[in-house]
C-alpha cells in the first residue's frame, strides 16, 4: 500500500525542455489523489528558485514545499554544524552559498560542470587531507542532456574520496536520511511511500536502503539492463504515467 | 634473501630537483654489489629519454634498460593489441603515442595534470560508455611536489571507472604484470626481489601482491601512520640508503 509518492525530477518528468509524454497529466492525477506528493531532486545546476520557475513553466504544479533539493540538504548540514564550506559547485547555484563565511574549511562538491578542474578538485583534496569535512550532493554517475550522457558529480565526489582517503557525508539521494526528510515532511511511514526515477542507483537502490519503496522508469538516462544492475525487489515501468497508476489507490 | 632490487624514482631518489640525502651512494653500492638493479616507476609527466637525462643529471648512473616506466607499458599494452589511444596525458609525454592512429576508441588515462578539465574526462567517459577500453598508468592518489601534495592520476581512473561502471587495466604499479615485467628481465623470481618505494599502495601493496618483497622508505610523500595502511610484510625504513643496505648481501 502506498500514501506518499516522491518523484524524481530530470528524466521522470522532463528531459531538458521537453516534457515527458504522459508527466503532466500524471502528475495533475497523483494531485487529485489522496497521496502525499512530493518532488526529490539532486539537480545541482539550478537554484531551487530557478528549478520551481522551470517547473512551472512546463505546466506542473507544486507548491515550494512539496520540493525538496540535495543543494538544500546541504545548506541545512553545513548550517547545523557551523561550518564553511569550499563550494565547488556550478556558478549558478554559486549564490547559494555566499551567505556562508568560506574561508574556513569543509568541501562541498556538487555538479560543478566546466567549474570541475585540476586546479579545483586539487584544493578540494589538499583541503580534505588537511581534515576538512567532504559534503557531496549524491553519487550520480551521469546524467543525461541534450541527447548525451555527462558525467554527474558523484565520479568527482569518488576522485577526491579516492585520493585523500576518506568518505564523503551524502546529502542528497542515495542517503537515506535525505529520503527521511521527505517522507518526514508528509507524516506516512517510508515503507508506504514510492520513490520514482530514472536512476537506478541513487533513486532505486537508494530509495530501498532507506525502506521506501522503488520503481524504475525506463525514461531519462535509463539504459538497457539497468534493472539488473541492482538488488532488491522493485517496479520497472514504461514512465511516470504508469508509475503514478501503481502508486494509485485502487478504486 | 634478495637477488633483484628495484628502486621507485620520485620520493626515493630524488624530491623534484633535490637528491635525497644519501640516494647516489646507495645506488652507487647497489650497482656495485651482485644485486640486480631497476628502476621502476609510474611518473607520466616526463618521457624515457627525460627521465633518463634527469637522473643522469642529478648523478645517477643507470643504463636504459634498467628503467622501466608506466608510459613504455601503456604503449606496449596497445601496440600488443592494435588499439588506438585517446590519450588523457601530460603535454609532455603527448609525443609518445604520436605514432598511434588516436581515432580509434581506447582510452589512456596517466598523469595529465593541467589537462584534467570536464570535457576532458567526459569524452573519456563517453568512450568508455560506448566500450572502448580504459587503460590507467597507475591508482596513485596522490605525489608530492614542491612540498605540496597533489592529486594523481589513481582518482581521475577512479572518476571515469565509476562513472562508466568499468574497471580500468592498469598498466604500471600496482598491477602484477608490471613487477613481473621487471623481475623477469633480471632472472630473478619476484620472491627474491625487493620493491623500494614511498607510496604504501602502489609500491609496498602492489609488490606484495605480486609476490615480492618490499620496503617503505619514510621520505617523498610517506606520510605517519602510512605503514598501517596496509596488511601484510614489509620493512619501513627512513631513506633508500638504509633500505639499500638490507638488501646488500651480508659480508
Amino acid at each position: 500500500m502506498t500514501e506518499a509518492l516522491l518523484l524524481d525530477l530530470s528524466g521522470v518528468l522532463y528531459d531538458g525542455g521537453d516534457i515527458i509524454p504522459g508527466a503532466l497529466e500524471a502528475v495533475r492525477r497523483a494531485r487529485q489523489s489522496p497521496l502525499a506528493l512530493r518532488f526529490i531532486t539532486n539537480t545541482s545546476q539550478r537554484t531551487r528558485a530557478a528549478l520551481l520557475r522551470h517547473l512551472r513553466g512546463l505546466g506542473f504544479e507544486l507548491a515550494p514545499e512539496q520540493l525538496f533539493t540535495a543543494v538544500d540538504a546541504a545548506r541545512q548540514w553545513l548550517r547545523q554544524r557551523g561550518l564553511r564550506p569550499y563550494c565547488l559547485v556550478h556558478e549558478n547555484i554559486r549564490g547559494e552559498f555566499y551567505d556562508f563565511d568560506q574561508r574556513d574549511p569543509a568541501v562541498l562538491i556538487a555538479d560543478a560542470a566546466e567549474g570541475f578542474s585540476y586546479a579545483s578538485l586539487n584544493r578540494a583534496f589538499q583541503l580534505c587531507m588537511a581534515g576538512a569535512p567532504l559534503l557531496g550532493v549524491g553519487y550520480n554517475r551521469y546524467f543525461k542532456s541534450g541527447g548525451e550522457l555527462l558525467m554527474d558529480a558523484g565520479a568527482f565526489i569518488r576522485a577526491v574520496e579516492f585520493a585523500a582517503g576518506v568518505e564523503a557525508v551524502i546529502v542528497g539521494k542515495p542517503g537515506a536520511e535525505f529520503f527521511h526528510q521527505v517522507t518526514d515532511s508528509t507524516g506516512v511511514a517510508p515503507g508506504r511511500a514510492l520513490m520514482v526515477g530514472d536512476d537506478v542507483f541513487g533513486d532505486v537502490e537508494g530509495a530501498l536502503n532507506a525502506g521506501l519503496q522503488a520503481c524504475l522508469v525506463r525514461t531519462g538516462k535509463y539504459r538497457a539492463g539497468d534493472e539488473g544492475r541492482v538488488a532488491g525487489e522493485f517496479a520497472v515501468v514504461d514512465s511516470v504515467a504508469e508509475a503514478v497508476a501503481l502508486a494509485l489507490p485502487r478504486p
